[in-house]
């Protein structure tokens, strides 16, 4: 995956999930989540009803005569199994319970889904009701992993986990929360075109459900006019294509039109494509198949230039070396 | 490893290094770098005279008869084996020689050891050299890979090897040039504080061995002023104690003086040491063993706070949602 699914999932429009019966649900609370998606069974929505704004957590730490399992936040890098780390695949052989995005759970290997007690795993609900169904299973005793694409603090899990395990008066150390680091969008789109990252690099993401648009505007200045390379993630979906177009205006004021850019639509699945364009380009790709939520792009500086179609940001090495 | 090794070792002052008899080469070309760090026998330093300014590279592409082999660029992530993904350890069991700065080759599994028919590492001698080495063994029509720590998008290996290709007259498609990325040190690093990153992130190498100091201070303010959270490489070396106090100074400009900062030393290695500390306790630790050329620091934004030892950077979802 080219995205790290955080923000993919939060701005879909939240539905109130009707609360499917939990098979094999191992939850002793009567009043948690929905386990509708286990090991087996599938239903369309396995999340709780408080994914509306105004429903507050419904389990607390109290709520729990178990002592804590563990909780550990896996990185999945791009997605396909080879992607992840040798330290990413033990966690997950470990785990009880895996908790994720659908799509991230048909993704595991046989081996991980097999030696696991229970998959849940949500389509189109929020990560933060799944996030919660993660905590409240550790907190009920089980040891669980929760999963994403790329690493857990790019866009992505470590902070929520945290932020929801302090709501409900738990402790980080209780459920012995870990990160397993993974490889971030950035980087593993990266190796698809070359060399295009290299020195000091800025990743921003143009989705503005979270963070203000002028916020994103401000920050998108501040990096086209230092030389960094940048790394733009979710830079389009529906309901904000003017926000990528934004973001090609805001780059053209700062650098050259013929500036290398780097288009990796869904990495690692089977509609992937990779392209690279120049700047003055970028602003009209916005309508086409090649950028929408699976893609991240990557924006060259002013030393980037295209190379055996490749992207080549030097180290600086020719100013000092002769080779 | 928590530093992307390249600037760490191309800022040692470069020797010029005596070409030892080369036991076990494979190398058909009389002009070509020494190999003197093979698989057995491993001698001070294997570069080439080449590390010098004024020498031009030995070898072109019209020096070689065979058929080109592979190369391919491996990021191993922090260091030790469960680091790296299962698509690394694959590449480096197909690879027929392996080349890398001695620390990382050390701590490769035995398993990629024993299957390599060749290990050419350098202790000392810059990058550049040992790049130059791998490039010359694939295109004498060896299947190589050339490692590094992190990923090679990262301040690292990707760039100066396409740059090195090209000019040596060869192309990357020539020895089917490719990169397998790895868990960056900011990620990795970030992992072992919690959640410090999470949200836009730049990184920011302190090396001004190719990036001019006004340079990195433009991009340090910058980057402080607009809120992003920061990833700092290279933070220290005897020869560039200045650069981290004045990277703290122009911190201290832009964000509170309380902000947390989370120091990572030597991650994944024994002398391992992990800190949380305020933005206004930064500098005093410059000349403290916490903070030297094995670490990485990460600076939080102004939203980012402390809870049960951990840095975390909030996603923003508790102006959203109730939990």
């Amino acid at each position: 995956m080219s995205t790290d699914d955080t923000t993919e999932t939060s701005t879909d429009t939240e539905t109130s999930c009707g609360a499917n019966g939990a098979e094999n649900a191992t939850d002793t609370e009567p009043d948690s989540n929905c386990g509708a998606s286990t090991s087996s069974s599938r239903s369309g929505c396995g999340s709780s009803k408080k994914s509306t704004t105004d429903e507050k957590v419904e389990s607390t730490v109290d709520d729990f005569d178990a002592d804590p399992g563990r909780l550990v936040a896996v990185g999945l890098g791009p997605g396909q199994p080879d992607g992840m780390t040798q330290r990413a695949r033990g966690a997950l052989l470990e785990a009880e319970h895996i908790v994720g995005y659908t799509t991230y759970v048909e993704l595991l290997p046989e081996e991980v889904t097999k030696s696991a007690d229970e998959l849940y795993d949500t389509p189109m609900c929020g990560e933060v009701s799944r996030t919660e169904e993660a905590i409240d299973r550790a907190l009920a005793g089980n040891d669980v992993a929760i999963i994403g694409s790329g690493d857990p603090n790019v866009y992505a899990l470590a902070g929520l986990a945290l932020e929801i395990l302090e709501s409900k008066g738990a402790t980080a150390s209780m459920v012995d929360f870990e990160v397993v680091p993974g490889v971030p969008a950035a980087q593993s789109c990266g190796a698809r075109l070359g060399a295009p990252l290299v020195n000091d690099t800025v990743s921003i993401s143009l989705s503005d459900h979270l963070t203000p648009m002028p916020t994103i505007e401000s920050r998108l200045h501040a990096a086209a006019k230092e030389g960094f390379t940048i790394a733009i993630y979710n830079p389009w979906s529906r309901k904000r294509r003017e926000n990528f177009q934004k973001c090609c205006e805001i780059l053209m004021e700062h650098r050259e039109s013929e500036t290398p850019v780097g288009i990796v639509h869904g990495a690692g699945r089977d509609d992937e494509q990779v392209d690279i364009v120049e700047l003055q380009e970028l602003a009209d790709l916005g309508e086409t198949e090649l950028v929408d939520m699976t893609t991240t792009i990557l924006v060259g500086n002013e030393e980037t230039y295209v190379w055996d179609d490749r992207m080549v940001t030097p180290r600086g090495y020719e100013s000092k070396y002769d080779y």
